[in-house]
């Protein structure tokens, strides 16, 4: 198998991966980690990646990489979800820094805070503090994909894996979508490219296996 | 002039930007940009980049680009501060998202609170919460540079300029890097760099302008 995946299907940074990898139609084996029981701390896992977080994508030869749109970027290189030319690359780039930033760490830490710790009393305000950055987001992505079919251009690109990982899932962390018209036409045009699945049927695939 | 930079020179993201520019000889127009006084919230600055934040760069036929690391990508290509080879471009990126996520987030906003903010009082939890994340980051890097000369390999990239930039000025944030001897070297060969100029002789220029 050319490709390992240590990963845990319901993260959206590691769902990122799988998706491309769907879409490519690449082989590879998963490895289901938990971070909960703290699978990221061990000796052996922080080897593979000293800052403790998954998803990591192992090579053939052993060589590891992790950060979920670094290795987006380095499995779509020479496909069409990664264009060649030098400001659209950097287009894409773009929007995958947004996410890191201005995106995941709202709408992914509340869905975190929701659905993982079951929204503890300790955590509240911290999920309601994540609402107004995660909404702001939101207003960003929706301004741009009102204008444009998919988030960096015209074709899908592994900007819009990135972006869509945690969106789809956000009324997770309490943000409703309806608001969002132009977000909710690029939902259904990213879930219509062959090889697409959503995350819940893939956990539902895993929980089946 | 081929490039305009909206920036703060203060801003590590957009010293980023300033750094490879001057690493690179490329000549190009610098607009200051006061953050607290809302310069980035404005209609004008939102037409550039709805998000709302520098820096931003503007190219000759009038398009934009933000996101300092996407910023750093575009300018580099072709260049020996990013390598073509897949992998090695991979890595680059790894770094430049662990930096945006678990460096900037921690390093970055305890400067902020402490330099632009003057560390006041209902901001003393959040800065001191946020010692714990930045040496986290300031570990990894540890490892990382007591291996390999520069952040993804034997030679100078964008990522150590990422690094660098909130890195150099980190005891402006209270973080002290008596304990790092790895990051220490590291960041005397990135001053070795020619074209290199730290933050505070960039400042020192502006303001005598």
């Amino acid at each position: 198998m050319k490709y390992k995946v240590y990963g845990d299907i319901q993260s959206g940074n590691c769902y990122k991966v799988k998706l491309l990898l769907l879409f490519l139609g690449i082989e590879h084996e998963w490895q289901a980690v938990d971070i909960l029981a703290g699978e990221t701390q061990t000796e052996a896992f922080l080897a593979m990646n000293p800052n403790g977080k998954i998803p990591v994508l192992v090579l053939e030869n052993g060589d590891s990489l992790s950060e979920s749109n670094a290795i987006l970027n380095f499995l779509a290189e020479g496909t069409s979800w990664l264009p060649k030319e030098r400001l659209a690359r950097a287009r894409v780039l773009e929007w995958q820094f947004f996410e890191q930033y201005s995106h995941e760490p709202y709408i992914a830490t509340a869905r975190f805070i929701n659905k993982y710790l079951g929204l503890p009393d300790d955590r509240l305000e911290e999920y309601q503090a994540k609402q107004q950055g995660g909404h702001q987001a939101l207003k960003v992505m929706e301004q741009q994909l009102a204008r444009s079919p998919f988030v960096a251009g015209e074709q899908p690109s592994i900007a819009d894996i990135s972006l869509y990982a945690y969106t789809h899932v956000a009324h997770e962390g309490g943000f409703y979508l309806a608001g969002y018209p132009a977000i909710g036409r690029w939902l259904e045009a990213v879930e219509a490219l062959p090889g697409h699945a959503t995350m819940a049927s893939l956990m539902t695939e895993a929980a089946c296996q």
